[in-house]
């Protein structure tokens, strides 16, 4: 009889952050943290642990360990790695590679030498690279290894076409597939609300001005740029994305949430790791769906998977 | 600064399956319960009140009252009145609607009485009629009154098709529109898995036998009178669906769910509740959505409409 | 990498509540019930499966199953055999015991043939002589099985007194020991509100009149028979107790409970089963605690002993 | 019919986590932020919005506003100024006071300009001072303003408790009192693990090394300084003291929770604000409770009132 037990690997702003949203799920027995700032992971379990007498926490044990942790981990999530802040010198996804490309192979190593069941989530980018280099390089087995990738795209999607047309984005289905990052680009092609397709929206609910797909798209993109540079640094949305594809794991929910793999043929793409909607469960990667996309949308998809490469390239992970 | 508040008018096993699950919402600073049985609300009010003391419980202030209680209720659901019971009279809906019209006006004028204010949702049977009654007799503003309508049907519907796909229902999307009952019928032509429709699902996941429409459609409303077989009356999911509501309401949520009112001219129909995509927030039904449907979809709206008619009829709300 | 499972024995209304509160938890991805009456769990579980597509409801499985299920279970709930019923054959305790005996000699010959791993939570009564039955007969490591006891009886006493002072009984800290039963006694010298013991509490909030001890912990015990003469029986407290200390076991939370077990020299006391406050973790029973008693709780606990042992005798489980 | 509303003043570390946390109560349909920084609150606001399409995610709406917002809130929570940080200026309480009397002057004006009605919860240090500011100058209802006070330091003292013995903290009742900061006291004499006080608590747990009560107490106030040192700032902790305060305002939950208030008269004490244990519900602060404390802790209560005084002497809010 073992814990229900996560592992979070790296607690900058995003870690962190993944720590408050994980213990609000009233799922796990242990959470520990690892971080290569031993203080710092000290410090958050600490804080973190003074949440435990209020009334409606439960009593979670928190602590900072080692990556001998990982070895009854039910799932581990990875936040390791600098990330693209403002005004700094990883504002550059390519240039981030560089450092983190040495970060994850360091993550991997240490996890792969504990365990090769835990489920492993990763946030670190340049994510779909950093998907592509754990899953492909350390003998662990595929399906338990996954990014975030395009769900927080797709929650900022959603959230935009919902504001525009005053609705829970809840109800408002649909995604951004691609790269998690700048060529991401949105499933017209698939998107409702409730059942009622883009093109039909426009009559039933009346806009001050029309729907522009193409601002739509680029407002998705710059968003999380606006946030960076309102705040300093953007958490919020990818912990949550994190946390609720924790919560399908453990709960066996076998939801579809556009999460990043290495595909296996799909679109005649292989070789390359990047968000498709996946069926998650205990297992982790239940089935990728390939789904169906338009003309435009190929085309886009055959880009973002180039933008990929091209920053897999620079990170050495597939030779030019 | 008035509390948040709830009333729950009928407590049979439907009205109390309720207040567990609007305990469990974590929303209301009290909760009042109103049955014609006084002993029977202050019994279900008793019991509810001792799970306070448990360490994950709200503090909820849970009594039996009279109808002035609604007057500073912020949200009412009404589960009042016999429910179809296995082996029971009211097998019928026809012959329940004899008894429930008397029910619901009794109700309506007790309610009327003390507030205009709050937001009723009901779920007593048969419930479109008894939403049309409810919404066009007593003076009470429209848009407050809805019923939980197709919210179970479409939740039975999500789960069966779910099923077959072994998906979450959460990632199904789509819905049963018109009568909440046995002319209810599945709009196909919405429906979607994470955007694939139904046409295309097939291809996506390799089914043992091949999706048949009839056949669960007819599933749908056989796993209603299932479950009354089996167990003698059905409340779990219709209990749910009015607290998906009543917190879609109170955090303004703007979600759309497949509630009954009364039609206003959409698809040529009015003077009949029924089922059809509605935006709800803290002002109750805040837009319907008279979707797209297919010709036969539109037939079988026709149909189940002159179906409530013909219910309604019978329990004199229109004139034959 | 195996799912959180609970297992339900028993789905009448207990069992059903503890359904209804187990998928609120949000953690446990299957839920299994078994009920002598298989129609009887398969219509609970059916009805159940429903919420699952509603939006704040996790996508755990539900379905009825024989005793097998055991195999891989985290918690067994056991709401099996004919409670306490209104104007009933069962109201007497006494008389109940010559049927549930019979009940929990073919449950725990059930569980045992598949599992001695799971925490095993008793709510069948009488309770305590369940409790003893199972923990000495089947050979189950006993530390795995306990009663929910006077959690109920506790949580009682706890909203009385609370309500007596006007405060959240969450902050009123004291338990009922002894029999889940007509026996049980407050335990007087150790309730505080935070801190203050009864006898300074008068000193603190103004009552109309004095609090009477003599007479709260009377209606600890006849609110419960109020509850099953208003509304025919109770659940909603008892299940919230058992799907509280399932939770505490789930995420090992070291919480102290008042539970039900099998005593080995307490207060001088063996070969009987009753509550005492427990630490309650992923092991089950981790700790009894054997809190200090006046002389006059000592006297009540050993009349409380004889009770359950005279319970027992008609049960045929210890000699006469 | 509003909706139910939340404020935050103050958006930095402690602020955005009291948004992360108040988003997951699930009570809240509008949250709005307010910081002199107002492209800061804005980045929150938006970062914080794209957690609604998440499944389990309310769809609250999430905004960056000025003062006027207040003018509909239920509560407000401020965490507004500069913390104590590590290596700044602001290390110490004394100098801090010089920078935050200013902040929160400009606060309540702006809250006062809008509301007399809602609910404030401060956070800002020193907080015993900003609590007296605030009740003291602004002519705002009394009892609807309260500091969150040794809320935390409680939390931390029963952690401390709690992991000594090997309990769950919610098992352990007990508090600090005085200032929230370095003289705050334990209240020894009134703590206790279910009901056995500190004397005897060690007769039911054996320890590797008895209780020290001092070293315990050095230990709450070291704990925060550690974080400080070990993380850069403290949050979670006091973030969740002010939204469970927060929901037990919402919930009318009449909880006692040591928060800090002015005194009027309490041991002979007025013209200080200081935490004692407070019932708190939806008209705020709805009693003082001035427990019984021994000689001792009289002294540390008498002490921590002129730390307190000396600190808010040195910000000029009373005199020398």
């Amino acid at each position: 009889m073992k814990n229900n037990k996560l592992v979070i690997v790296g607690v900058g702003h995003v870690g962190s952050q993944v720590l408050t949203d994980a213990l609000a799920l009233n799922l796990f027995a242990e959470i520990a943290v690892i971080d290569q700032d031993r203080e710092k992971a000290e410090g958050e379990a600490l804080d973190g642990s003074h949440i435990t007498p209020f009334t409606y926490c439960p009593n979670t044990e928190l602590y900072a360990a080692d990556y001998d942790t990982c070895k009854d981990a039910d799932v581990i999530i990875v936040a390791a790695g600098p990330s693209v802040q403002k005004d700094a010198q990883f504002q550059d996804r390519g240039t981030l590679i560089g450092k983190n490309v040495s970060v994850i192979r360091e993550v991997m190593a240490g996890i792969s030498n504990y365990t090769k069941d835990a489920i492993i989530i990763f946030i670190t980018n340049p994510l779909d690279s950093m998907v592509y280099l754990a899953g492909n390089f350390f003998d662990y087995p595929k399906n338990r290894i996954f990014g975030t990738g395009t769900c927080l795209d797709s929650a900022r999607f959603r959230k935009i076409v919902a504001n525009k047309y005053g609705v829970d984005p809840k109800s408002v289905h649909g995604y951004m597939l691609g790269e998690h990052g700048s060529t991401a680009f949105p499933v017209w092609s698939l998107l409702n609300i409730e059942g009622i397709g883009i093109n039909r929206l426009d009559d039933y609910f009346s806009l001050d001005t029309p729907l522009d797909k193409e601002q739509i798209a680029q407002n998705v993109v710059e968003t999380g740029f606006d946030i960076l540079h309102l705040k300093g640094w953007t958490n919020s949305g990818v912990a949550m994305a994190a946390c609720t594809l924790a919560k399908a794991v453990m709960l066996d929910e076998h939801s579809i949430f556009p999460v990043s793999t290495t595909l296996n043929g799909e679109y005649g793409l292989s070789e390359v790791a990047l968000s498709l909607p996946c069926v998650i469960g205990r297992q982790g990667v239940e089935k990728r769906l390939a789904v169906p996309l338009d003309e435009d949308e190929l085309g886009k998809l055959r880009a973002t998977a180039d933008s990929i490469r091209g920053t897999m390239k620079i990170g050495g992970l597939i030779k030019s």
